[in-house]
């Protein structure tokens, strides 16, 4: 009988060209389904909540799978963890889910943060894990273009060119800009997102911070719909999938 | 006229074999100095608070030398920065200190902070920046140990065998142990340190923490005045050389 496994994942997305599988490039996804093959045997395919971009980090991706052979959670977890050395993946926690779980299309709730170092010098320390942005940034006229942004709107400004979603329309539940010292953290939560909108949101935002862009300019890029009157993307190493959410159970 | 500098430096340990500058292994301080030499034409010596060991990391090393050159706080950060490249070392901020300033000799305290992550799966991310230690930790119990450090002591158990300090003796100021999830910061401050002192704190804490020891055997330890009786060293790479206080001006 088959069993539906529900993992929870760890990745450092520089050593990755994204969760996807590629056929030339090492992704999150080939990392771990080779894994289950070495120690189960069986080559399911592995189902992500969201797909990652190159260089987009996850501090828990959750993806599912199905496996014939009877085993326990913790040896699902550790199993993978040890096949799946020496890439920077690993698996947090496995769990048995219902049959009919799907971890993308259940998730009633995605989050990501962005962290930003803004300083003068650069980072000489985990900086791979945050956007070094040199000019100062102003967080409060940040915040303010990004209360813009909550709702339902037509993300089309935001939205990569080649983005395979049905519709550009997306209603944004949190985006929160805080500040301690040197560090800057963007919360954002959504059902789902438009492919680079986190990172497109934060590049236009960065462009109130430093005062390159008003408000109004903001508000006028959001309802343009057009994407060449956005901000530049912002780099994916700043970029962490933070959390997916699912019903209670 | 010559004029003395004060720098605020962070690195990544684990491209250098410490602060130390040796023959055959780059070190912190030859890649400052060969920076300084780059815009300067002068080779001033670095003098740091205090050394460091290969994989160690600073958040905010201090460090002073002399220069000949006429110049600005801004300039010396800046252009150190542009030439220690490709060093994971950057000047936080450069200053003009008294004459008689000595960032070794007139700290008055220095504090450091050790990060373990306490889980069973291993870490994808950020694993150069803090110990993995799979079995729970009860910090409540490492506390009550380190408590046991606190004032003066003859620290001998802590202490590496081929440290140079005068005296085992030295006044411990803060132990302090806090958990916020899987993540424990240990915070520790004094005027100054043995060699290793630190890491072999850590690293005993670690035996109470796992319930190898009790604290009465943590108490014994320290007591037997002996590295041989005291725990192991914790991995460099989780200790982060913090801060450098020094008399108000």
């Amino acid at each position: 009988m088959t069993t539906r496994w529900k993992l929870r994942i760890e990745y450092d997305g520089s050593g990755f060209c994204g969760w996807q599988r590629q056929a030339d490039a090492p992704s999150v996804q080939q990392a771990i389904e080779e894994a289950i093959f070495k120690f189960s045997g069986e080559s399911p395919t592995l189902h992500a909540a969201g797909r990652t971009d190159t260089g987009v980090h996850a501090r828990a991706q959750t993806a599912h799978f199905d496996l014939e052979k009877d085993t326990t959670p913790d040896t699902v977890r550790d199993a993978i963890n040890f096949h799946v050395r020496p890439n920077k993946a690993v698996i947090l926690d496995a769990e048995i889910a219902h049959k009919d779980f799907h971890a993308r299309f259940d998730a009633i709730k995605r989050s990501y943060r962005y962290f930003i170092i803004n300083r003068r010098a650069p980072l000489a320390i985990k900086d791979n894990y945050s956007w070094h942005v040199a000019r100062p940034l102003d967080i409060d006229a940040m915040q303010k273009a990004a209360d813009l942004l909550i709702g339902k709107h037509d993300f089309s400004t935001f939205r990569a060119r080649d983005c395979q979603s049905n519709s550009p329309i997306k209603t944004l539940d949190l985006l929160k800009i805080t500040q301690k010292d040197e560090a800057i953290v963007i919360e954002t939560e959504a059902r789902s997102f438009l492919y680079h909108q986190v990172r497109n949101m934060v590049g236009s935002l960065s462009l109130v911070g430093n005062g390159n862009w008003s408000i109004d300019d903001f508000q006028t890029a959001l309802k343009a719909c057009d994407r060449t009157k956005g901000g530049p993307t912002a780099p994916a190493h700043g970029l962490f999938f933070w959390e997916v959410t699912y019903p209670q159970k």
